[in-house]
């Protein structure tokens, strides 16, 4: 069993840390907000009082926050965690920022002599819960293999997609993907309603030929289709418009960075930003099936 | 066993004909090339001297012609087979046109009392010659159980998408997400290239989230992740870009006519037009691939 | 002064035979309409019991009709007015229809020896009324130079495009190119708005720059920037955005029939068929603005 | 007249600081290119040793940088010059960086009660040497009024668009739209010709239609419809397809930040993308033309 630090407490990080102490391990944890510090304190972690406590004595440090400037404060910051990491602590950043920052954070780390790896993951809050999360991991070889076993105590498909920095560009090169069958999907589905077509009948159909995809399989966009997904349950999320609308963002960051032309990817962001001015952000990512239909 | 006629022997029409007579059906056919009549003739079928000829005493005629213009003028042009059929024959035209055009065959030919399904199919030279063909059927439920016997003697999978017309525009959706799916997948992996990733563990990765779809399983663009598909083989089609892109023109007419908007739908048609004007409209459709490669 | 038969008296047809007839031309007219038949006959017009009758001893035949099956079922259907034509009769279609339709009228009607342009307008009810409407002319350069005294009657400028179709073409490439505009300086005035900035001042400065364009100068989609535009009158047409989406319609019809990439037209198409689905179908074409807004 | 200091003397930097030279000025220089720097001071200018110097006693203090890295290195690194500008000296940073840039630095410099003014220029190197430059100019009035006089000895337009970053914003919604006319203006001008139309009468056509737009105006992509720009010269910048590139990054960034729908603006980047991919970058930004020819 490892002595893990944990950094970000929220709907995600919360749930993870409490699967880690449900395996075992010894969890010692921060975040600036008090009360689930106390929570998480009551269920078996050590709770720390301030960002550089979680490093003490930690074979890990694990790091759960919405962006990258928390990311790069946290540890690049004044007096940041950079200072106070021992050299045979393993760094894991679960946060979904873009690759170029992560890239630049383990460059930092590991000249200090700092392990470093990108882990972000995708499954949602259900899966953080369920301990079912997909983690996506960048660095090296060894520093995967030491993690894994942890990543495993809070997911179930771990993979190694490269490199520092290749975790976020593998995910963001799938949910920008995502972004593109969803509204590819919807378009499709309403072109045919509007033909007099079922779309049960019609998903059914691209479901076994050429058009099958992960949206028509578990989470078809129209309502009525597929029972218990959002779509069926006034787009409650699941997965907020929001959410991919910044998942896109950076994804575009990660084109222009690389000189990638993404024409499908770009225009799938500039729906999603559409359906957000229509005041859809907080519902789930299939509501983009709504944008596409005649009021 | 039924007595079908079988007009139009190209490369998908000559080895579905063969797969009817090797069902041991009385099989009828005619085309305007001679050689591949008497090449079906020696095989088995009865050769005719003209299109009306096909027509008698037939249980069901199939059509399986290159375009709307090529179907109408069969069925409806001066002395066309409409005055021909018997009123118990069915007629199964499985040719990819339009639904418009499809809608107003069916109408013409139910006002004289002869009963009629589209059907057009999806699975290329390779399915019709192996008989694992998908057809997408529209017309009414009688006659879907009248043709699914037939039609299973040369596919696979036969779907009933709706009434007269539905078959086509069942298809057309499929295909146009097919070419979403296509553009967006080549996309993602080209963008993850441009960062160094290796496009192996990138489909394997996306393959097991959320960006999973049918091209990333059966069909990679990307030369050398799966042997034996069109990308790994110098793009030999397969489903040449030509043909998707005759396809895509008749979705966005069948978007116009619905005033349906398909935005992703409307970019990947314009997509294969540039890749058709750089020259590659005889190659595979998954040679999209190549059009957002750094040169 | 000449003998002009004139064919569909409609919103624009009309207001543009009454100015034949103030030039002081003999003209004689027919439409479905007996109403708006009798008013131009009040006003000096001879109304004709039938089509074919305008045809009579007529110098110039002018049709002015929705859409391209009420140009060939007037010239080429049953008794179709094809039949009733002198030979030193010159017709001029001002129909807005695809360029094939044109193209194929234009050769039925030269196979029997009478001479044809197409010549459709811009400049709506407006200009229809004021006698500046813009003709742009497809057809032989003696035929254009027959036609042209006419046209000026009934309008200010009076291009020669080339071939018969080229008038449709060239209508057709101006405004699709006038959707973008329209589209394209919509996007930049909200990005700007969104930071803050004056969307007169904006204006004034992209005017005098190089995103100087009609849309601009005359026709600013955002409302206040200048008087007496559709966009300060609640979008009151003007142009109608229905109308638009049906030019975009032959626009990419046209892009289709030549193998042409017209990717920002065919999402302009798509943006303008998402304002239809919300509604704004009968909107001047400038309300595009508000689909960028944020709600 | 006035002591400037001027920092940045690159393609655009040298002509616009010998224009400060000829209007009588006493100009400062500093590049990091050393023979630039002699060349000036031979030409009248006083040679500084380090970009600190610049402002000694300056009134005004320019930068024209490639970059935001740059500019906040310069003014806000360790020992930046924001540490050496006195209390009565304007900065006006002529670079063409993002809006966010600029406030923040203006920000900076204000806390420390220092004037500021983002004022990023078009019109080329060509513009630079004549002093014919457009100045789009963000900061309050005053110091607008004050840097007007200034910026007239290097340019013939001096837009005030709002308050700090609101130059750098206008600017970019300008450019954003420019690359969409030259876009849409190709576009509609290959299908034109794809038709058969001649460019020259098409664009004319157009240019005295609603598609009327500056690209057809002044800069008309199709090579030969108007001699002496770059299309009739092989492309020859210009403005380079990867400067148009840059400014469409900075575009969807400013569009990313603020929450803007800027479907057309995306999909012209990514046209442009395409083109640097077939290896372009460095022909001029009209060769957006070539990409949509039949090859």
């Amino acid at each position: 069993m490892a002595k893990i630090g944990f950094i970000g407490l929220g709907n995600m990080g919360a749930p993870m840390a409490r699967n880690l102490i449900a395996a075992g391990h010894q969890v010692q944890v921060f975040d600036l907000n008090q009360h689930v510090v106390s929570q998480l304190a009551e269920e078996g972690a050590r709770a720390c009082k301030n960002a550089n406590d979680v490093a003490e004595g930690a074979n890990f440090v694990i790091s759960m926050l919405p962006a990258a400037k928390h990311v790069q404060s946290l540890y690049l910051g004044d007096d940041g965690l950079i200072n106070h990491l021992g050299d045979d602590t393993i760094v894991i950043d679960c946060s979904t920022i873009d690759a170029a920052s992560a890239k630049s954070l383990g460059e930092a780390l590991m000249d200090k002599g700092i392990a470093f790896v990108d882990a972000p993951v995708s499954g949602g809050v259900a899966g953080a819960a369920a301990g079912t999360l997909t983690f996506i991991v960048g660095g090296a070889q060894e520093h995967f293999e030491a993690v894994e076993p942890i990543l495993q105590n809070m997911g179930k498909n771990i993979f190694h997609a490269g490199a520092i920095g290749a975790g976020q560009v593998a995910k963001i090169c799938n949910n920008m993907l995502l972004s593109i069958l969803m509204a590819g999907t919807s378009e499709a589905l309403q072109m045919g309603i509007n033909h007099g077509l079922d779309p049960k009948i019609l998903s059914e159909i691209m479901l076994n030929s050429s058009g099958r995809n992960w949206t028509l399989e578990l989470y078809n966009p129209c309502p009525g289709v597929i029972d218990s997904v959002p779509s069926s349950n006034q787009y409650q999320p699941g997965f907020m418009v929001d959410l991919m609308a910044k998942d896109l963002g950076l994804a575009l960051e990660a084109a222009q960075n690389s000189g990638s032309a993404t024409p499908l990817g770009a225009l799938s962001k500039n729906l999603y930003t559409l359906l957000q001015n229509q005041g859809a952000g907080a519902k789930d990512f299939s509501a983009i099936f709504t944008l596409f239909e005649k009021k």
